[in-house]
This record gives C-alpha cells, structure tokens and sequence, in this order.
C-alpha cells in the first residue's frame, strides 16, 4: 500500500469542490487520521473554465470522466456527477473494472444500478462506498453496516429528503400552499426548477432503496418501492393534523414481515411527542430498529457541499485505512430476495378528509360505506355547520386494510354530496 | 489471518453474558457481515456457577482473567468486568503486550488509562475498541473516530447517563423530590445501591472525558473535568424551568477555545424547543458540531444488556474485517494536549433561585451585589408576596463570568434576609 492516496474526482459541482476544499484545507488531520496523505491527482467536469472558488492548477484535467478508471495516477475514483445513466454509470463501471476503488454520491446510480455494481466492486475485491448517497452528512450507512452490524433489524424509516420537510415546514409555520411555498424555495434554492424528483418522493424513494438494502441485508429493489409524493397536501390537511396532534411529513419507510418487505414514501401523520415530528426544515432524520441496540434515531444535515463532501471524504478515508466491506453490508450473493409486500396488503390507520354538502343523510352515507368496507371510524371532526354548503369532514380510522380504504374512497367520491376527491394521509404510530 | 476469528471473554455479567447470545444467536449474519466465524472460546468470571441463561459447556474456563491474554486459542480478548483498576486493568494490559486486540466496554478504564493503553496498542499493532464505554448502543465512537472522521470538531455534548435522566425526567413528571424518584429508581433496577458514580456525574465525566478525545484529537484527560451531579435539582427548580421554557438535564460538554479545552459535567437547563430537551428516561443523546457536516445528533439506548453487547459485537466484527484505527482516531504521538479552560473562567447564562425574606430592600442589596459583579439580569420571577414571610427568586442572568457569579453567590448568601444557600444552574443555548 503507497502511502498516498491518489484520487480522482467525476464532476466538479458543488459536492466535489467540497471534496476538494476539505482534502486541501484539513490535509495535516486526514492524514493523521488515516495514516496516508490523501492528495486529488485528477479531475474531470463538463467545464474547465467555470468559477469554483478552488484551484484546479496542480491537477491533470480528463475532458471524459471514464478515463479516470485507467489513469495511472489515480487510485480511487470518486464520482459527483449524478444521474443514473450516461457519464456517471460509464465511470463507475469503467472504475471497478479496472480494479479501482469508487466513492459515490449518486443516489439514484445506487438505487438503479446497486446489485450489480456492488456484486461487480466484490468480485474485483475494491471498495464501492456511497455514504453520501442517503442523507447527506449523516453518516447512516457505517452506522447500519458497521456500527449496528450486531443487530437484525426489522425496520427503517426516516426524512430523507431535506426539500419536501422545508416546504412543509414552511407551510406550517405560514399557514400558505404548496404552490406558494414551493415558489419561495424554488427562489431560495432549496427546490430545483424542475421538481419532481424531490416533491414527488423519488429522491426519497432511492435513498430508502439503498437503506432498506443496508439495513435488511436484501438486494437493492428500487422499482418495488411505493411512492406518493407530497403535491397534494394542503394547508387545511397541515392544520387538521395540528389539531388533532399530529404533523406531516414525507417519510421513507422500509419493514420486514415474514420474509416480505414493505417500502414506502408518503406523506404520513407522524405524533407530536416523537423526536421525528420535530425534524424541521433541511434536516434529514432516520430512524433504525434493531433488535439488539433497539431504537436508534440520528438527525443531521442532509444536503449542501459540506454535509455531502463530508460523508464523500469519510468514504476515501475508509479506503485509505484499507477498509473492505461488501458495498450492502452482505456478500452479494447472500443477499436476500424479499418478496416485495404489496402497498393494497399494508395495514395502518388513516386520515381522511372530505369536502361535502352540509345536508341530511350525508353523514349516514359517508359510515355505511366505510362500515361496509370494514374500515373502522376512530374520531370524526366536522368544522362548524354550514347547511347545504360546503364543510370538511375529518375521520380518524382505527386500523384498517389500504385496499378496503381506497375501495371506500372511490364510493365516497361518488356520493352526490361529497364534492371534491377525499384526500387521504396514512399515520405512522412509532 | 484463519478464518475463525476466536474470542475470549473477561467479566460474564449482562454485557458479557450479552454478547455470548449476540454470538450465538445470530452466528450465520455475523459470518456473513465480516467474513468470518466468530467463536467464543474462552471465558473468566468470578462464579462459575452464577445463573446467566447462557450455556458454558464449549467454552474453557479461565480462573483468572489475565491468561486469556496469554490463552493459544484466544485471538481477541473481551473486557467487561468493570472498574477502572483491578483484574480488568491488568487483563487489558496483558492482552495488548501479548500482541492480542481488545474489546473494552469499561469507561471508567478508557478515561482514567486510554492514553497509556492506547499507545501500548498503538505500538503493539492490535485494535483496542472500546465503542460501548460511551453511550451504550449508540455507535458514537465510530461516528467521530470514522463517519465524522473529514470534520474538525470543537463542540461536542450530551446526555450520557440514563440513571439521571430518568430521574430528572421522573421528577419533571411527578413533581416529587430527588430523594424520593432515586429510591424508586433504586428499587426499579435503574439505579445503583450506591448511586454515587452515576447521580454524582462521575460516569458522565468519564464518558465525555472519552468523547473530547476522539472529538478533538485530545489526550485523553478525565482528572480536568469539572463535574457537578444532580443531588440539589429540587422540584422546585423543575418547575421553574418548565415556565421559563426549560428543562433541566445532566449534560456532558467539551468545548474547544483556541487551543483551551473545556470539560464539565453539570445540570443543564436546556431551550424546550431543542431535540435534547425531548430525550427522556434512559435515553441517551450526543450532538457533535463539525466545520463541514454541521450539527449531528444521535439518540439511542445508552445502558442495557442488548445495546451495550450490540456495541461490543460491532467492535469485534471491526476486528474481524481487519480495520485498524489508532484508538482515539489520531496516532497517540500526534494528539493534543490542549490546556484545560477553568471552569471559573467558563462564560455563559446562570439560572439562579433564592429564598428570602419578603422584607423591603432585600431586591435591592441583591441587584446591587450582582451589579457590583458586573452580573447583568435578563428577567426576574418572584412567586407571590408575603410580607415578612420566604418567598423564592428566581434570577436568569445575560452573559457573565462563572467567577463572578460564584462571588455574587457567596456576597449573596451572606445576607441576612437570604435564608437559605442560593441554586444556581447552568444554562446552555444550543
């Protein structure tokens, strides 16, 4: 083993100049903390000439990124680019195939790609490190896959993405809509111009992939997950959920039944007296349990050039210490095939609103729907009275089957005096 | 490096007794997480015959603790037989100088020795992992010595010992006394017959002692911690905090100040709106501030068989895999010895009750004695009048010297309309 680490850097935005920053600015301690000099050789980016407040001088500059895997001065490979498909898989795979080391960041290349990359990294006996990819600087993958590696683990679920809890933060605080606060945080720059990936769960539902793999010891199964994003919540939905004790969040979650696993992202109702309701603004959150150490829950920063070189330079040093695990915590031939749990089967309890007509037998037609479906009514809340106008209609079921309770909402929605589409929010007892 | 990594345990009461069942029960995924089998064979505790629900039948039976260092079928020697001196002392320094890692779950040991075994280790090339001295379950070790490892730190805190915050917790709930919530405590298992290292903050004080450390690449100096228990939190100050919007909590803190190191152990009243003030019962929290992933806050099960072995376990699979850390994350020739700050130079808010005589002038000689301090008050609470009769104060001080406020104390006590030794507590915003 050199006692240098050579790396080099796909993609030069915001994440890897924060790699760069640190491997620069903490030289002396990354050093004495690994044992090994860790110094960036080589970079690759769409453009040399963009302003990044580092100094790309004493660097050879690669214009294709996959030429990083055979460069000679290059022994690890850390790829921020993003995406999926095209530059970032070329790199990767060229890396690994050439015998290197990958550190990445990229949520959604670990979600699609996983099972065969990390069965690709173990047969070429290198590191495949993606710590960055879930929550940021939230170091949840070694905790899952090291410092919980004790425990079996039957559940796992979290905050995972920081744009949907500040806009539904922002929401609360303001009493606004979705489209409003969106808007705002479009302009902050907490929200992209376009998106979808965020507000309509399917950075959530990578990270909770990639999780649920660590955590279960199962192959990595995106296209499984269940996936609900939080468009459709509105301020009226917010302040229900206060009154009644709640707050709402956008939550990943993964469990394990019998040998089937559920994974979902929706927005849930989540108590007021636990530690996730307070999770506010950018902050991730997750939440594990084992069966040994039991309920472990870490909070922290998940997104930004800080948090996320953080957790890209804690997966270097890991290779420079010489450190090797099986990228999913398991050998990948060991890892399990759960049968996937169909969100129809998943149980819970439910929130539903509804916008009728204030007039006679509304009511009594509204519970003999429901009571024909088997869904059992746990609280009702009706705002004021307003005869033969519009209220809402809040119930609070006991626990009931998701298919009974969508079953039930397509009958309600055709009642005459039910005038909008009934919205519906699953809670998570913890 | 054979495939069987082979174990031998020191101390078999609930932790060791603990990580026999993790062991056993979940053989085949510990296998297949590190690589290889891991097997008990060696175990040393004082009573062969004591009940512990574990089967000792394959394992050889030491009398004494320390020839499992020198045992041919030991690879790794565990330590949790307890106590800072004594056999688990010298079990620890035999094993290091056979050349053997070890596994320690014993705070007491790693704050008052880690440095001298440490570099004993460091030296001898074997692993001294001691994950579960600190915050039980909570992987906290690893989360600074690797996860963390790309952060300068100068700010790390918690809640390390569960007794306490049970009782703090009990008290705030029922609104009864100190005395009272230990005794139910004591019968309840949650505390000690002599409760003395835990409500007197020993035990915070060695576990923050660990954590400043790992943290801030600091010897490891437990003898400058200031430590304050919780013996004189009476219901009444519960209960004012409560209305001020606080709550009270046994904290562990280290600070870094140019090149000064702070350590105490202390109660604490912390803001109603920070997740540290919702970690109730035997819950523990630690919140780590980094330069690059910002604010980290983790919560799990600090005491407890299950999460405490989990802890141990994890530290043997590290072995396992091979990784190989200096133990406090730097080289032990390359850590600090920063100068410790004294605590009457420590500068922040104070809480401050007194019981007086409700007599005119008695406001003013107290004002005049804390402006005389250079004390500056943020907010008064008297409850009540009764001329002539004791009636309490409570004072919330701006920022001030811990030296000046000592002195106003004393200036204070010495009235004659003050009947009884002011409180002071501590106040920490986040």
């Amino acid at each position: 083993m050199s006692l240098t680490l050579k790396i080099g850097i796909a993609g030069l935005g915001t994440v890897g100049a924060g790699v760069v920053k640190i491997i620069d600015q903490h030289a002396a301690m990354l050093s004495a903390r690994c044992g090994r000099d860790l110094v960036v050789t080589s970079v690759s980016a769409r453009d040399r000439g963009k302003k990044r407040g580092i100094d790309l001088s004493n660097f050879a500059w690669l214009d294709d990124p996959a030429k990083l895997a055979t460069a000679t001065n290059v022994d690890v490979v850390v790829e921020v680019i993003g995406g999926s498909e095209g530059p970032a898989l070329d790199v990767v795979t060229a890396a690994i195939a050439a015998g290197k080391s990958v550190v990445t960041a990229n949520k959604a290349l670990i979600a699609r790609h996983g099972a065969a990359l990390g069965t690709a990294a173990e047969a070429a006996g290198v590191a495949l490190n993606f710590e960055a990819a879930v929550a940021g600087g939230i170091p949840v993958i070694k905790l899952l896959r090291e410092g919980l590696a004790a425990n079996a683990n039957d559940h796992v679920f979290g905050i995972l993405n920081g744009t949907c809890n500040y806009i539904l933060t922002e929401m609360e605080k303001t009493g606004r809509d979705f489209n409003d606060v969106l808007a705002d945080a479009q302009a902050l720059g907490y929200a992209e111009a376009d998106p979808t990936f965020d507000v309509d769960g399917i950075d959530t539902a990578h990270k909770l992939a990639i999780l649920a793999s660590v955590a279960f010891g199962a192959v990595v199964d995106f296209k499984s997950v269940y996936t609900e994003g939080i468009r459709q919540i509105s301020a009226e939905d917010i302040q229900f959920a206060a009154e009644l004790g709640y707050r709402i969040k956008l939550l990943g979650i993964a469990r394990l039944y019998n040998g089937a696993i559920e994974q979902r992202v929706h927005p849930c109702m989540v108590p007021l007296d636990t530690a996730i309701a307070h999770v506010d603004g950018v902050t991730n959150a997750v939440v594990i349990e084992g069966d040994r150490a039991g309920r472990t829950v870490i909070e922290g920063q998940g997104a930004g050039e800080g948090p996320t070189a953080s957790s890209v330079v804690a997966d270097i040093m890991d290779i420079a210490r010489g450190v090797l695990s099986p990228p999913f915590g398991h050998p990948s031939d060991q890892l399990h095939l759960f049968r996937p749990l169909e969100q129809d089967n998943h149980e819970g309890r439910y929130y539903i609103r509804l916008e009728v007509l204030d007039q006679s037998g509304v009511m009594a037609d509204i519970t003999a729907v429901l009571r024909d479906q088997e869904v059992s009514v746990a609280s009702f809340i009706q705002r004021g009275r307003a005869p033969g106008e519009q209220v809402s209609v809040v119930i609070l079921t006991h626990t009931a089957g998701e298919g009974c309770m969508k079953q039930s909402l397509e009958l309600i929605e055709s009642l005459d005096s039910v005038v909008e589409p009934p919205r519906m929010i699953r809670i998570k007892h913890l």
